[in-house]
């Protein structure tokens, strides 16, 4: 028989990653919680009439779809049976697919559930999402998503609390980050500045890269794309911008003062920097007008985290939309989001040994098992443990205890509690601590105390 | 344009839904944990080859199935398009398949993993399962399971454990409970003593529905399968043992004395019973020889929990297992597990008003917004509060205060802190607290101290 195996692209999870990752999305979790966002939850299957046409072509593509249940070939014309056009046939065998991020759904559930919702909505959702992706190192097939939205107002202290909100994440979880700011209005404005207006989408895909490949390869690409050499050349001062935060805000607002987009997101910028900087933040805050992230989506701020000390992509973005459920016939509701690439986070807290030691233990001690009179005053005492809220387990088979020190060990079990024959006698209990290697005879009265 | 929808049988959780079901949740994770058991998880998708022929013919048509990715009809044959014969299709469109319950994925786990697994492995697993069943009332086509199981151990000490865990979990969750036990080994003993041994099955699923038929109809149903006047005569004296648990257990050893396997099972439920009285437990714990829940599965102790208090199917069922992993070429893993039923749960508690008041609020304090200078002044008190511990948001937008007031009074934050200009000037802050509707004028420096 063939040893069985799970899809490609999908993972399972051990007792000691379900540890680690559980550490990551109960920081996220809290720290949400603690921001005032109340959590929802969707159906990992949704209508395709929602999802598709959401996330493009390419998108549509990548959705997970199920085979309609019972005879789902029923009334399906034997002609749409044809290899070279399966696209007019998929809508007849599959109308439910799996979500593909949070956002669509989270729109459609606004929509779907507007009336009992209180505006401003501040919503978190944790759960994962399918891509039918091609797997890779770090691409995975099913993932999850954390998201947090503000949506309903249009005030930029949703970005400045949801900052806070990303530098508390990281500040627990010991990760030092840079947070990168833009805004689409001041992308805009540069397209415009440089007498290319509709070459926006050009512009900011050519010097997204500017940090991999460089502002040369950069600016033979803005050839290949079509934008003139004055163009180009008028383009240069805007990316050549150093300095701090401030001085980079400054001389952005100077080379964007002709125009107006560009000059509004520059002063939203400003909203978002200045009580940044004065709450305070541990995270680097850096202007980055290379950052074109989610184009087709964001309207305002853009979001990108990167960790410091890991080379890895980002970890975390969002950004400001204008129009979340407009293709749900909902116009004019407009928020703030980030999503924390919780997989991503997993591999810098590994990679920077930055889980805490001892997570991967589910009891602190066990109890051996000498026999049935020794168990029953071992079960008796576990009792005891537990409801000094102590994790604990009693082994359950009167097996060697060799073998029941050795479970113990490898299980990662930080104690191991017998009671043997004159332990039963005596009332007592021999605590091994499996660490230190060292043991201890204590009343079993005060075993609770000890541990605690 | 039509207003979005979920599938039917699937459901959105609204904030106040998912506090009430973090609520069970969360109280379940952590008598698991304290139990020493340690949390898997495993992927949505499994291999098609890994569900089907697990759950019975009706059971393999319940699989959701997910359509191959990319071009699923290349190189299929056009003659398998027959809406006659669409099982013969369906291999050929979908590998993979959603969970239809945690056990089977359990099994392929613990398979796929032998080599990292310390056995006896105490495993619990949270998760959601889809099942393309007819939705109904209480039946969903997406649901949680909460499972716990220790395997790989043939001690009954397990099933002790695994009823003082099901006990505090609705002792915290303040369901009264009757946990009703049966040994397999019993019913086929009972099947042997009435000359009918062949006939366990039927004597089962008829004897199984005595609470809801009455024996008159069990005994005419017992008739129609082909169970003679004298086997059911002689089943009488079983079905009729009244008493208590010690008193039941005593007069069906004397039935079943002529039994092995009955007698057998006798000892085991007596070698459970036993202890656990002993231990103390709140429920009631019920002998209940007409219990047959998961008869081709179990192969010893069958466990089923009862709300008392609340007219509902089980909340909770479990037993004990030969051979998990067989059908994946893996023989002799002997196990016991349970497994928690969260809706039905979900649903007692909101029946008996059972959850905690206030579990639905996120923030504990919202911060009006009056104005620049203001919000300015509130955002670092939310700072400090939050620093504290203590759930906050700011109302983003400097609307009218009222219109804040309703949000937080709809949203449930039980208290209002206002800094206007007054506050504003003197470092204070004005508290209002919004259920009782009285208000007081604090040092900002100490509301974090006020509100904790």
């Amino acid at each position: 028989m063939q040893k069985p195996s799970i899809p490609k692209g999908t993972r399972d999870f051990s007792p000691a990653e379900m540890a680690r990752r559980n550490y990551i999305f109960d920081t996220i979790r809290e720290v949400f919680r603690l921001y005032g966002f109340a959590q929802i939850e969707t159906p990992a299957m949704e209508n395709l009439s929602t999802l598709m046409g959401k996330y493009g072509e390419e998108g549509d593509k990548l959705l997970f779809k199920i085979l309609n249940s019972g005879n789902y070939l029923a009334g399906v014309a034997p002609s749409l049976f044809d290899e070279t056009a399966v696209n007019r046939l998929t809508p007849y065998l599959a109308e439910k697919g799996l979500r593909y991020d949070l956002t669509v759904p989270f729109a459609r559930y606004v929509v779907q559930h507007r009336a009992d919702i209180q505006f401003p909505f501040r919503r978190f959702q944790i759960q994962p999402v399918w891509r039918a992706d091609r797997p890779q190192k770090g691409r995975y097939r099913e993932f999850y998503q954390c998201d947090a939205d503000v949506i309903g107002s249009d005030s930029l202290l949703s970005e400045v609390e949801l900052l806070q909100l990303i530098d508390e994440v990281f500040r627990r979880l010991g990760i030092r980050i840079a947070i990168k700011l833009n805004n689409r209005k001041v992308l805009a404005g540069i397209a415009e500045l440089i007498g290319a207006p509709d070459k926006m989408i050009d512009i900011t895909v050519a010097i997204d890269k500017i940090d991999k490949i460089g502002i040369d390869k950069v600016n033979e690409e803005l050839v290949d794309r079509g934008l003139s050499a004055e163009s180009i050349a008028a383009l240069q001062p805007i990316l050549a911008i150093s300095g701090t935060t401030a001085e980079r805000l400054d001389r952005l607002e100077s080379l964007l003062a002709s125009s107006e987009t560009g000059s509004a997101g520059v002063a939203e910028l400003r909203a978002v920097v200045a009580p940044s900087l004065a709450l305070g933040l541990d995270a680097e805050l850096d202007l980055d007008v290379s950052l074109a992230r989610g184009l087709n989506y964001y309207t305002g701020t853009i979001i990108e985290v990167k960790a410091l000390d890991y080379a890895i992509g980002s970890i975390t973005g969002g950004g400001r939309y204008d129009n979340l459920t407009g293709v749900f016939g909902m116009p004019g509701v407009s928020g703030v989001g980030i999503s924390f690439g919780a997989d991503r986070i997993y591999d810098v807290m590994t990679g920077l040994a930055l889980f805490p030691a001892g997570l991967g233990a589910t009891s602190r001690v066990m109890m051996a098992n000498l026999g049935p009179a020794e168990s029953a005053a071992a079960l008796a005492l576990v009792k005891t443990l537990r409801a000094a809220g102590i994790s604990c387990e009693i082994y359950p088979d009167a097996v060697k205890l060799k073998r029941q020190m050795n479970y113990a060990n490898n299980a990662g079990i930080p104690y191991v509690a017998i009671i043997g024959d004159k332990e039963l006698a005596d009332g007592t209990v021999t605590l091994k601590d499996m660490t230190a290697g060292e043991q201890q005879t204590v009343a079993a009265a005060d075993l609770a105390s000890l541990l605690a």
